[in-house]
């Protein structure tokens, strides 16, 4: 029984006002907010248990190592990864992807090869592939939606050709809420020898993922979004990739050997982990994942389809919203505009009066703003402790909105 | 006035046990404990005010953004930083020195340029300098130090050559205490026109440092040795190296705009600071930075020049302990081997069995334990809470180790 005034009273801040208005939060696609059990978990690291891992050998330092190593085998059976060495540890989906753009796609694209991504991917997702494009003629490819936001997975198999050296997607647009069937485009992109990165930083929250049954090659997910500490996160890198990445950052701990004259790398994946990490952050991440897990991610994703699609009966039933991305199966994020001439921005500040949290702007996804022909959006976005009744305030303070500014 | 005893009670951790025995913690160089203010800041953070920064105009983010974007300013205040647009928040110095080779000496060294090494730099300051030697032919030119551990400055600034492009130097030797004239290099390699980046990671932890007076171009420090939260950090660069350098990582915040074909980049610092940081660990390292401050840096310092003077009377009257790095002006870090067979590692964990906490292994410093002839040392490493009563705890453990192994 998912009983979501229980789940409430998990997180501290979701009793705060904003405004004199108690808090409805629904910026959860740029940040979710943070358990209690994550919270003590990260002051109990810090107050008993802290020391430097990998490194002591003393009574904290072998603590705060046992603790720390344990959420690489949390993230990776919260993946379903088929080893833990399969996860790099590291501070989000941004630090994850830079990884493979330059340990992976950096010293093996030639110019002219070619790069496939979406549309709407975040600028997360596009940015390292720009750098290719400006600093080694790499070629990016970009795969269209439809007018409902859907990507046709035979769509990104079309633009896949001979010079294609990697296809790279999001599971789940952070804009329009879509969901991108990856399995279909791994299966499709083995099959012509193309490997395939996934941005998993929205899709990891909103419900379960096997990183096996999907058959990607690297899935990034980010601490912050799951309910846990910001720098926080991971990525899954199929051990056969990882043979062919060089690193990216140095430092200590990813060496076995520094001389004056050569280094000898550490195995993978400590290879890709440099200097002393974000200890307490992915301890806190270890935590959050647990406290999901405790739910349980199909719990959650029920949970979340019905927010979604009472937000969507609900503001499809004000004529003078426009919502972006309505596929069916979306995740519970709705961006939109309002008839009339008032400015995203604009909508967000009103909003904020009623103590509605909303995000205003590209969203970090200007290639899908140019797609839609706007320069901004609103966007409400939902997490596992959100309630109809806030779907309700939502439609309350659109509604003061539309009187402000119609 | 100095009250340690004060001070200790700020640390809630110094109050427990290791192994039955109080903790001694003496593994500052690795990492520094927390005072209460740290953590109390990073839990109110998390439970009350927490919001993805610069994206939102909610009244969430709106306080996040403050906090976060505040500890620019401290650490610019803490370096004397000519401005707070010369700061760049990061993760630690790993990345800071990472983003230097990256994205200033990558795309500017040709084949057969020269960095400048001291023989006593962390991996953190020696492996991304390999990356370019493995990656485009640079060479590395390696500057010793005498048999107390001293560096020359005249001796830095005699192995700059025509090819030399960039000196690249710490502040002070995480395994000897060895203090760098780092102002003096500074001075001589402006001179001749050469950049130097100084790594500050152990300098700034104890005693004041003012950027604008050593005349560097890149300084980097990292927060978790600042009794701040692990994966927090920053790195001054000075404006007109800021204007030379590309991008790093890639992704949100760094952007001004992103369509499918161009990129046009944020100004610094934020074109070098891609995507969601750590915002909680550098609001806490802010609270750090305010810790230290409030303390006063010439007060540490000279608390800590007390315990060196102390600690280093004490172990010099053990015949059978052999301390690295011996210059007066030290800061108060000790390597040592113990005569006989026994192996640093198994000092360490027989201290440990008496609750004190030390580091053995190479230290992340390769080239020094060649030059040292060792392939790993003790090192006792000593932070503004340490009392002359843990020098007396340490000596009297080892004199217990040297029982055993003698």
């Amino acid at each position: 029984m998912y009983d979501v005034t229980k789940i409430r009273a998990d997180f501290p801040i979701l009793s705060r006002q904003a405004n004199g208005k108690p808090l409805v939060y629904l910026d959860n696609g740029a940040s979710a907010q943070k358990p209690q059990a994550v919270i003590d978990a990260v002051t109990k690291a810090y107050a008993m248990e802290y020391a430097n891992v990998h490194r002591g050998l003393h009574t904290l330092s072998n603590i705060a190592t046992d603790k720390y190593e344990a959420v690489r085998g949390k993230i990776a059976r919260f993946l379903n990864a088929g080893s833990e060495d399969e996860i790099v540890m590291n501070t989000g989906t941004t630090e994850g992807i830079n990884l493979i753009a330059y340990g992976w796609a950096m010293p093996r694209l030639e110019p002219g090869d070619e790069i496939v991504l979406s549309v709407m991917e975040h600028h997360a997702n596009i940015v390292p592939w720009h750098f290719l494009r400006e600093r080694q003629g790499v070629v990016i490819r970009w795969v269209d939606v439809d007018a409902t936001g859907a990507l046709d997975p035979q769509a990104v198999l079309d633009a896949i050709g001979p010079r294609t050296r990697l296809v790279a997607v999001t599971h789940m647009s952070n804009v329009l809420g879509t969901r991108v069937d990856v399995a279909a485009i791994c299966a499709g992109a083995r099959e012509r020898g193309v490997p395939v990165l996934v941005d998993g930083s929205q899709a990891a929250v909103h419900g379960p993922v096997d990183v096996q049954a999907i058959g990607c090659d690297f899935y990034a997910i980010t601490g912050h979004k799951l309910y846990g500490p910001s720098g926080s996160g991971g990525i899954y890198i199929r051990a056969d990739r990882q043979a062919e990445m060089r690193p990216f950052m140095g430092g200590g701990d990813m060496i076995r050997e520094v001389s004056k004259d050569e280094v000898v790398y550490a195995d993978p994946p400590m290879k890709f982990e440099a200097g002393t990490p974000g200890i307490v952050a992915q301890i806190g991440l270890g935590a959050a994942l647990d406290y999901m897990t405790a739910l349980g991610m199909e719990n959650i994703a029920a949970h979340e389809a019905g927010l979604r699609d009472y937000a969507a009966e609900r503001l499809g039933g004000l004529n003078w919203v426009q919502v972006q991305g309505t596929t069916p199966d979306k995740g519970a994020i709705f961006s939109f505009m309002l008839e009339g001439a008032a400015h995203p921005h604009d909508i967000s500040t009103v909003l904020d009066k009623s103590g509605v949290a909303v995000r205003a702007g590209h969203h970090c996804a200007g290639p899908l703003m140019d797609h839609l022909g706007v320069s901004a959006t609103c966007r409400a976005s939902f997490g596992l402790y959100n309630t109809t009744d806030e779907v309700d305030r939502l439609v309350s303070a659109l509604e003061l909105c539309h009187e402000l500014f119609a």
